[in-house]
């Protein structure tokens, strides 16, 4: 292993150094091998593969640390795998917490992390100086109607974002599509009387057959960001929607508190929703702040936020939002805690402070403002809003499950390139059209089309992979070995195994034919 | 709401009766509209929305239970919602631990469950009566080859189920795909000899961008199982797939740990590992033995193990499979602890137990038998796995290089044949030539034409393997999932993996296509 290695920092329980030393081992064998040490006989897994125990440290009465590292090839640079080999099978014992991680350049390098990071997101509101005042559309069950009034009433209060309650989904009794509709439409509206965009994240919380549709309709609306919850979801899901959309992507912590209340076991909070939610996309990591109604202490809460914009090879800061029963009156302490660069996730006492929640919105604020002043810069609105047009392009997208026929034998949606991408004149008047197989399919065969003009030929060759030809235009000759086959439409040849064979045409016009080969070929042998 | 409800019973600490009404309100309130009761104006949220606390025990010093029922709609019947209503705010609090969870029909209704349970894997392995022999395939950093030795020691000794280490993935160091296909193949030449086809479970651990193509290389190997970890790559992602494909899903519980370890927090592991796991489609449920190098306790095995075969709505009852640190000793107990419906996954100490892991093999399998009189029923080996599932070989026909176009849509030298050599008439009035590929060439494609009359329709299916089809006759109609296409000749239809696909002649005349599909194939699903 080179110095490139993840390290892990394991915190347990041991009554002495030599037993330490033989549980962090134990560590090393559970996370890799899953054998016993002496079933191990190979030297390349016992150096490769096999955590090394670095050192061990005696730290309270019964408790040690130990770090192990690991070579980042074993990840595969896969986050299924990755959370495996952090925290796996080891979940399943006690008393094991992981205190620390230090994820080498090599795997990060892997990873795409924050599309915006903090810069972004101030440059998408336009604010800088000072933290930004998000709340959240809520209850489950309100009507998008009344969805849109609270972002109506938030923006016109100055509020910066606005997101969905994590369990707000498509659901029957409230449209996904027509809550996020509406919330976009009035906070367009509203920006244009304002100036100021308050941004709307719609929450993706679905089954994986339709995150992707939510995605793109809330995109297609000029939508540019969203919430998802990494341990609902999947957190590799996660780094997927992160990698291939151009949003700013909020992260929830539900479920992920198993982790936090026996701190004697599990990630810690800092790790979890601080360096993994970066490292899976995370633009802004949402996690209870001390003090309310969830259980994480001031140290927790001010760790969680350091390892947010920490060094992490390339990835961008990110931004931290606090939250979880906040009040107006946790402003100056939340302030002075995490500083300017935070989001102020403020939900129930925002909509609750008073009847009206633009009123409320102007209190919060202003209450901010006391102790950061503000520089803005005005957004320009987009009224009509991005088409798909941050979606990214996809080598799927060129999969076409209908090529239409047109008379002049050409297909649509495929074009017409030469026979070979090669300049030895064995050929002569002959065109192709990939058809299908090389646009993402997983067919094991390729169709094309070919066409030979008039007294055109195409190379002399063999090859081990076969060849059907279909003949649907005019007439030809298939030549092969010694014998020549005339081909009129629906004729259809078979060319075996390392059989020279060439096509021709000796006629006056065109001669047309589907040739289906193994997707995997070899190359041919000219033979001219 | 009606009785058709979702309830929980939830555990957690009170200093009075009084209290714990308030904190069981709490709950609810937390797990739906994450505001105060205050703050609720309307009826419907109130009666619709918000969990109903139904009673309140009094069950320790300082610990109560309360059950409360959630109406079903709120869930959206989504998996990644359903985890969050259950516990995804919650586990950020201290101390509530979630001990009961009981499913109406209405939301299990809309799940599908395992694909094979019990019986299904009886019927796939061929031995009832005992309990199944599995190993896993370890230590990661093997090569393939090695992998394929010790699949072809254990299946030699009669181990009924092979799968691989939960942490073995597509390395750069040892290629998924290689060591699939290896294993697999020694697994049918064994089975040649043996006349016992052990079965072999890959891991599917993998980005999301990879996971299907694993699974469709597997499939396509003939391969009836893998192994997944829901917490790993993400629960409704298991849901996803067990929806899919048509296999036998073993779940492994990595990453749940943290649910466990403290008696008075998380989900009980007999709900997580039981009622989710199978919810989500697993076939079987790994958990860690008691009296293994992990730390359940025997009660909380027995719990998940009675869990796996309770009654749940129409989900089959499947099996559990105790792991961790088992060896021969640990037969006796086993047995009489679960029964014979149970997976022995032993690892370690059965690749130890001796030098050569098929004497170990049988010493097991031995041991098992003193305890269990086993009954076996040949199960026909498939040798060429999957190829031959829709149409036999035709050996009266001979490769031909040149197959004459006749006037009447025939070729000569190939014949007209039923369309499926099946009774079920889930189609009509279609025929079916075998163009090439089926008589003795070496493509990776079989080319086919079909011919519908009027009225008639092919079945109504999805496979993982794709279609090209081409028209080359008349006017018909292509349904691939939700879209309908007009083929008029030389148009082109891919029908991709999985998508539901049906041919039809709506006019009075023959419509006629050519087909290519991938040489070896999976069986298809009908939906009819």
């Amino acid at each position: 292993m080179n110095n490139q290695t993840i390290n892990i920092t394991y915190e347990f329980t041991s009554t002495s150094h030599q037993e330490a030393e033989t549980l962090a081992r134990e560590i090393a064998l559970e996370q890799t091998v899953e054998l016993p040490a002496e079933l191990i006989k190979s030297k390349f897994i016992e150096t490769e593969i096999i955590g090394q125990v670095q050192s061990i440290n005696h730290i309270s009465l019964d408790r040690y640390t130990a770090e192990i590292a690991y070579n980042p090839e074993i990840t595969g640079y896969q986050i299924p795998q990755f959370l495996n080999v952090l925290y796996g099978n080891i979940s399943i014992k006690n008393n094991i917490r992981i205190i620390n991680l230090t994820l080498p350049n090599k795997f990060l390098d892997r990873f795409k992390g924050a599309n915006y990071g903090i810069n972004g997101i101030r440059e998408k509101t336009g604010v800088w100086g000072r933290p930004l005042l998000c709340t959240a559309l809520k209850p489950m069950g309100a009507s998008p109607t009344e969805f849109a009034k609270m972002a109506r009433e938030f923006a016109l209060g100055g509020g910066d974002i606005i997101k969905d309650d994590h369990g707000l989904i498509d659901h029957d009794f409230s449209s996904f599509k027509e809550r996020i509709s509406r919330c976009q439409e009035v906070l367009i509206e509203t920006a244009q009387k304002t100036g100021k965009l308050t941004l709307y994240f719609p929450n993706i919380l679905a089954p994986i057959e339709q995150m992707e549709e939510q995605i793109q309709f809330a995109v297609k609306l000029g939508i540019t960001g969203v919430l998802m919850s990494p341990f609902l979801v999947g957190a590799d899901i996660v780094r997927y929607i992160a990698g291939k959309y151009n949003i700013i992507n909020m992260l929830h912590p539900a479920l992920t508190g198993t982790h936090f209340n026996d701190l004697r076991h599990g990630i810690a909070p800092e790790i979890l929703l601080g360096t993994i939610f970066r490292l899976i996309g995370g633009d802004i990591s949402i996690f209870p702040n001390h003090g309310g109604r969830f259980n994480l202490s001031v140290d927790q809460c001010k760790a969680i936020s350091t390892n947010l914009s920490a060094p992490l090879g390339h990835i961008k800061p990110v931004l931290p939002a606090p939250a979880g029963g906040m009040g107006i009156e946790n402003i100056a302490d939340m302030s002075r805690l995490y500083g300017q660069d935070v989001i102020l996730l403020i939900g129930g006492s925002l909509h609750g402070y008073s009847a009206d929640l633009t009123v409320n919105t102007r209190a919060f604020m202003d209450e901010i403002k006391k102790y950061f002043p503000e520089n803005t810069k005005t957004i320009p609105i987009n009224i009509n809003p991005i088409s798909s047009c941050e979606v990214k392009d996809n080598n799927l997208d060129t999969i076409l499950e209908y090529l239409q026929f047109k008379s002049d034998y050409t297909w649509i949606g495929r074009s017409i390139t030469e026979y070979k991408d090669i300049d030895n004149p064995d050929f002569f008047n002959i065109t192709r059209q990939e058809l299908t197989g090389r646009f993402g399919e997983n067919t094991a065969f390729d169709l094309r089309y070919f066409e030979i003009g008039s007294q055109g030929y195409s190379s002399l060759e063999r090859h081990v992979h076969e060849h059907v030809i279909i003949c649907i235009y005019g007439i030809g000759e298939l030549i092969i070995g010694d014998i020549t086959l005339k081909l009129k439409p629906f004729d259809i040849a078979y060319v075996p195994p390392m059989k020279i064979h060439q096509l021709k045409n000796n006629s006056s016009n065109p001669f047309g034919f589907l040739c289906i080969v193994d997707h995997k070929r070899d190359k041919p042998i000219l033979d001219n």
